[in-house]
This record gives C-alpha cells, sequence and structure tokens, in this order.
C-alpha cells in the first residue's frame, strides 16, 4: 500500500480527550476517528489490526467446532419479554421504534435471538450438540462512555452460543470455549487469566472472565501470585476428548473478579494474593435453562420427553482486544504491534522522496515485496524525513526499512526492529530477501 | 465439515411466505432464518456463500485502489441536517432516541458519515485522491419488506466513497469503480449491464445501474437487444491509465433504466429495444460537491484557494447478490451454485451410516479431503438415502460424492456434477485424486 494512497490521518498533537495511552495512539495513528460518544469509524489503519484480531479468533472458533452465523444487529422486543431480560436490561439497552411503531432494540447481546432459533428449528435431542458465533456490532448505551473503543457504545465483539440435552454435555461446551479461549488469547500475544466471575444478568451457575492485568484496566481482580510467573502457551487441544482435566488445570491456580473474591473465605492465605486492575477481554456463562424454559426451546429427548435445552454463551472483546493490546505493547514514540496482528509487516520509509536513487531503491523494493505476498507500506509522502521517522514509529509496523541518500550512496539501507529498536546497515537486496524468504516459510 | 455438528435446518416443505425462487431455496436450504419482516439470520450455510461474495469484492476493491474502513452502523442525526436529507429521506431513515435523547439514527448509506470524516481530516489537496470502501448493514425501513433478502430491512452493503480536486479527477474515480464493478461481476458469474440510470435522491450528474436481467426483478429496464450476445469478461485493468476509453466501450450498447428511458428521445430504434426486467445489484454515482458544500468539506488548492471536494459513492448490494444468484442459476430441486461462491466445493453423502464399509470410506475420504484444503460437508447424519440425496440437490454443491454399499462393493462411488447432472462411477481413489489435484493447482 502506499501512503499517499491510503487514507490515514495521523495528528500531530496528542488529543486532549484521550486519558489512556491505547486511546491517545489509536487517535494518533489515524486508526479510529469518532463520530459520536463511544461511536467510532475504523480507519483503514485500525481495521486493518481488527480485521488481523477477527481472523485468529475464527479460526480458532472453527478449530473447535463451532459453526459461523451471522446475525442481525437489530432484535424484536417480543423475544426479550419472553425472556424477562426486556425491563431488566434497563437504559443500557437501546430501545428503537420502527416505522410500523413496533418496539424493536439494537442488540446488546443475543441470548435471546439465538434461544428463539433453537426454539424454532431444534426439535430432537439429534439435533444437538451445537455450537455457533459470530462476530457483529453490538450497542450498549453507556451513560459514560470512556478510553476510545475499550469502552465504546457501538462495538465489534464474538458472541458464540452453545445449545446441548443437559447439564453434562453443557459443561463439555463450556471446556471447549474455555480451552479455544485460552488459545486465541495465547495466539495473539495476550497473557489472559482465567478468573472465576459472577454471571450477573446472564444468569448460570459456572462463569469465567478473561482478564489482561493492565494499570488501566476498570475491573478489580485478586489472584495468586503464581500467575505472575505463567506464559501464555499454544497448546495442541484435541476437541473430541474431555478437556475437564486441562480445564482442570488451567483453574488451579487461584483469581478471581472483585464481585466473587471473598478474603474471608479465600483458599489462598492473603499474603499470597495479589490485588490488581484488569481489562476484561472474554467472559465465558454456562446459563443451563435460563432462556430456554421461558421461550420454549425444548426437543424430544431419546426417551420421548421434551427437555429443555441447556446453553452458555461465550464472548470477546474484539474491538476492545484492539486497545487492550496497545495498552500492554507501546513506549512513548507509539505502538509497538506483535507481528501476528499488525496492519503491515514492515514499513518502507523513503527519507527524500526528490532524490532519484532514493525514488527507484523505494520503489523497487516496494514492487518486490508487494509481488511476494509480504505486507508493506510505502511512506511516499511528500514531507520531511522526521515527521516520517515519527510516524513509522506512531503506527508500530514490526519492521521499518529507513532509505536515505547517504546510506544509500554506500549501498545501504537501515533496518529497524520497532520492538528492540535494533538497527543495522543492509544492502536492499539483503533486506529485501530477509522478507522474502520469511514470507515464503510463512506461506 | 460434518453436517451433524453444522447447523442447517433444512424445510421439507415449500414455506408459504416465499414468492420468487430465491426466498423459497434460501429458507429451505437453511441459509437464513427470519427473525422479523425484512430481517434474517445469515445462518451457517448461507453465510460461508455471503462471505464467498465479500471476499471477491473486496479483492476487486483493493486492486482498484481503495482502502477498507469500517463506519458504524449509527449516526448522529446532524450530519443529515447539515446535507439536507434528514427529512427528505422520509420514513425508510430509521431514526433513534439514545438514553440522553439525542436524535440519532441507523445508516440507510452513509455520505454524510465520509463528507463529516474529509470535512474533519482533510486539509491539502495533496491529501487527495482517495477511495475507501467497507461492506457493513444499512437498515431501510421498507413499508412492504419482501421476497426475502433481496428487499429486506436490514441488509448488507458494500459502499465506497471517492474523494478528488476536481470533476475530471472525480470522473477518473468513477471509472475505476465502473470498471472494478464490472470485473466484480464477471468474477462472480453474474451477468451485469451497466445501464444510465437517474441519481435520485444522491444528486450528482453521472449514475449508472448495475443490473442483472431477471423475470422476478423489481426494475423495468431497457436495453439494446445486442446486449444479449455480450458475456461477461473478466478484463485486466491498469488502474493507472485514463479508464475513460474503456467505459465507453462498456456504455456504448444502449441500456437505461425506466427513469431515464424516453421513447421519443431514444437513439437506438424501437424495433432493436428490449424491455425486460431487472436485479439491481450495484450502482454508481458522481454527485460532485453536493455534500461537501453543506458540509464544508474543503481544502486547500495548489494555488492557495479553498476548493469544495468533489466525491462520488459506489455501492454493490452483497446480501442481495446471493439471492440473484440463485435467481439465475437454480432448477427444480434446488440451488446451483457457480463454483466460486459455493459454500463448499464437494458434499459426501454416506447413504447408509450403519455400513460399515461406507462409514470407513467416507470418513476416509473426509479427513483426506479436509487435509488438502478441499471444502467438504460430510454428510454423516442418521437420515434416509432420499433425505440425504434431496438435501445435497437443494444446497447446491457443485460436486456430490455418493457413497452407498452396493457401489462400494464393486469399488465405486458415484461422482455427480450438481449443474449438468453428469454421474460417474469412479474408485475413491481417482475421486480423491480429482478434488486434491485441482485444489493444489488453485493453491
Amino acid at each position: 500500500m502506499r501512503l499517499s494512497k491510503f487514507f490515514l490521518p495521523v495528528l500531530k498533537e496528542d488529543p486532549a480527550e484521550a486519558q489512556i495511552v491505547s486511546h491517545k495512539f489509536m487517535l494518533r495513528a489515524g486508526m479510529i476517528d469518532q463520530t459520536s460518544a463511544g461511536i467510532y469509524i475504523w480507519l483503514p489503519l485500525g481495521l486493518r489490526v481488527l480485521e488481523k484480531i477477527d481472523r485468529i479468533v475464527c479460526e480458532e472458533q472453527d478449530r473447535a467446532g463451532s459453526s459461523k452465523l451471522m446475525m442481525p444487529t437489530l432484535q424484536d422486543a417480543d423475544i426479550w419479554r419472553q425472556s424477562g431480560r426486556y425491563d431488566s436490561y434497563g437504559d443500557l439497552m437501546l430501545k428503537i421504534k420502527d416505522r410500523h411503531d413496533r418496539d424493536m432494540l439494537y442488540g446488546p447481546t443475543n441470548e435471546e435471538q439465538i434461544t428463539k432459533m433453537v426454539a424454532d428449528h431444534v426439535k430432537s435431542y439429534r439435533d444437538l450438540p451445537f455450537m455457533v458465533y459470530q462476530i457483529q456490532h453490538k450497542f450498549r448505551d453507556e451513560i459514560r462512555p470512556r478510553f476510545g473503543v475499550m469502552r465504546g457504545r457501538e462495538f465489534y465483539m464474538k458472541d458464540g452460543y452453545s445449545a446441548d440435552i443437559d447439564h453434562e454435555n453443557a459443561k463439555q461446551a463450556y471446556y471447549k470455549m474455555f480451552a479455544s479461549y485460552m488459545r486465541t488469547f495465547a495466539r495473539l500475544g495476550v497473557k489472559a487469566i482465567p478468573m472465576r466471575a459472577d454471571s450477573g444478568d446472564m444468569g448460570g451457575d459456572l462463569s469465567h472472565e478473561f482478564v489482561m492485568l493492565a494499570d488501566t484496566g476498570e475491573s478489580e481482580v485478586f489472584l495468586h501470585k503464581d500467575w505472575m510467573d505463567v506464559d501464555p502457551l499454544i497448546e495442541d487441544i484435541d476437541y473430541d476428548k474431555n478437556l475437564e482435566p486441562l480445564f482442570d488445570k488451567w483453574t488451579s491456580i487461584y483469581a478471581a473478579t472483585d464481585e466473587i473474591h471473598d478474603p474471608k473465605n479465600c483458599p489462598v492465605p492473603e499474603a499470597e494474593i495479589i490485588q490488581s486492575r484488569g481489562i476484561e477481554i472474554g467472559h465465558v456463562f454456562n446459563f443451563g435453562t435460563k432462556y430456554s424454559e421461558p421461550m420454549g426451546a425444548t426437543v424430544t429427548g431419546p426417551d420421548g420427553k421434551e427437555v429443555s435445552v441447556h446453553m452458555g454463551s461465550y464472548g470477546i472483546g474484539v474491538s476492545r482486544l484492539v486497545a487492550a493490546i496497545i495498552e500492554a505493547s507501546h513506549d512513548d514514540a507509539g505502538i509497538i504491534w506483535p507481528e501476528q496482528v499488525a496492519p503491515f509487516h514492515v514499513v518502507l520509509v523513503n527519507l527524500n522522496m526528490a532524490d532519484e536513487n532514493c525514488a527507484k531503491t523505494a520503489a523497487d523494493m516496494y514492487q518486490k515485496l508487494q509481488a511476494a505476498g509480504v505486507e508493506v507500506l510505502y511512506d511516499d509522502r511528500d514531507e520531511r524525513a522526521g515527521v516520517k521517522l515519527g510516524t513509522a514509529d506512531l503506527i508500530g509496523v514490526p519492521w521499518q526499512v529507513v532509505i536515505g541518500p547517504r546510506g544509500l550512496e554506500k549501498g545501504f539501507v537501515e533496518l529497524k526492529h520497532r520492538a528492540t529498536n535494533k538497527r543495522e546497515e543492509i544492502s536492499p537486496d539483503v533486506a529485501l530477501n530477509k522478507f522474502t524468504a520469511a514470507q515464503k516459510q510463512a506461506a
């Protein structure tokens, strides 16, 4: 992508409204643009990161055996009246009337919509179990939206649902999703700690939050100090097996949110507990028959009797994850993207567009990197060298190739690794080969 | 994918509400599920087709130099007041009040949102030109939603926008999008005829609709009979060139929508005109400064003077295309997907799950096809042979491999090509090799 044709409105000044670093850098790097309180356009650079996360989440959902679907954003109010949540959900829910004065709402979540689908289409125990998921816009009318996409009103979330014949099978679905979340977050390079959590408005008896520790997080959490030494690990998982042992292993070290944590009845001595702040990036619930009973989602069991379907729901805050990753990975100059979610793999910084040698070398490298399938951004703007180097650091692309007249005279470009700040002078061909060889290996 | 784990609620009966064949088959094949009038869940099978179309549209947009972004579905009413469309858009627009009683709306289109973005972020002629696009949900509160996703209320649409310094440059952007649409529809296997069209509520002086001829279409169109002999052709396009000659070539045969067609002033003799019905699948507009002027989207030109930005917008009905393709490609038994948008490439139909030989052969083929990256659906349901064969025809996957006890005794499975109904008896290995070799070639 040539930067001159890419819509990247970089801000020179820190925006006054940004209280946390991820919000500041997302605005400054031209990743998002606010249109109303808590509502944002995902600009091209931001969307590239969002789509990388999206893809990893989908791959892991598919691997766990969940089928992707796409629900509408607007729902009929009647199904929420059936479940009893239409009034209890409160002003967080955006209520709407259509032209025929029919009550509708912008879905804050989809338990009702899925339970209705089950009630309409699933008749026999032989149609169970199944798991479905989507990544879709939600709306929650936060009274004070803040921290950018961390607590927005319209947000982009993965929500998934499981349907089973009984509690034992529903627990297995819960473990599958739990395992897929551990893999998903590890692949994203995020250390997510599963914590016993309150089911809140969802109902049910089994619930965990996945929390990334961060000083700017809005959740208060309590965990055993051993969690500090645990690194995220991508495990191979056989989803056809009973995953309870894995689940037991992952939950063997104490961790709980403040709604659940009770110092008086905590199994861990107080001295071993760390109190911290964290960002909730995922949440899994087993809520049994809480929705299927009032909404009539029953199936005929093997014995011919009608039974209510046992269900669970599973969420990942996809847009919030973009901000959470920045909170965990940045320096004073800007964002430092982990390779797997970076918007581009390499940025070519041409320090002097007027210099013929620079222009030729940069254009040649750009063309060859593109042809090799390397995700490359070419900063071909007519800007000062300092501005371009600043942009490259700000947007946090893992590798920078800096092309300047003085280096080229000696036959060199400068290769800079954003995360370590390590620089080396190498020939354009060696630089090219480094990226195209890595690309071949990845493909 | 194993069908037993895939959420595919096939209907045995024709649904009473379906008046056109695409609506009927989309409901019967478990592609969509209606939740309110004109609002649908895209079930897993339907979503797979939608995502195939999505990907081709995105690839062609990227190729033409447009950058993908993602706008929110909800917009502030103020920007529509600025453009003057808040009242003129009428009841098609879904108006909403948030918890602070602020006027919002569910975007039926995004000219205002994009023009506001330009006004906020684009200051100099050096930031132009650019093109952006998204594929995003829209809502139009149709008074009588009908024909399934063909005229729904919440729908999924690609909308793109161009911004240029003057009319000459804006025309070039228009030609680029025009060319990318010709490529996009040709790649989808759809014959789209570009027709001079009314700009309607959009404003502007240059507008074309892309129409697929179909008896069930809602548009009345007039075209020269020569269009009947034109086949969709995927042309290589150099987007850096002036594309006016190509545009002139594509529009040289007469075609116009009924709002524009005037028999008295038509350049073509009446005897050569065909009157037909069609489905609008794309629309391109050049609307100049219609929005940039009232909304203050100006840039400083090379001469230091402030000028209003010249803009255009470009839409493709992505969800509608799914239905349009079915209208063009089906028989009495069900859908016949063109390869490039098919939800799966091959379906394995195991006629007798209880037969050990069948189960072993099917499981083995399934595992090998999956490993080779072939998109395969394995019908492992505990259903009668007739039901399974009916499902395979209904869902329209291009290739069927039918595995039955009698064939296997002779060492054969039956390979059926859905489109031609051609069948042949071949060994499982030959069948496997056919699909894995094609997959290798495609990769």
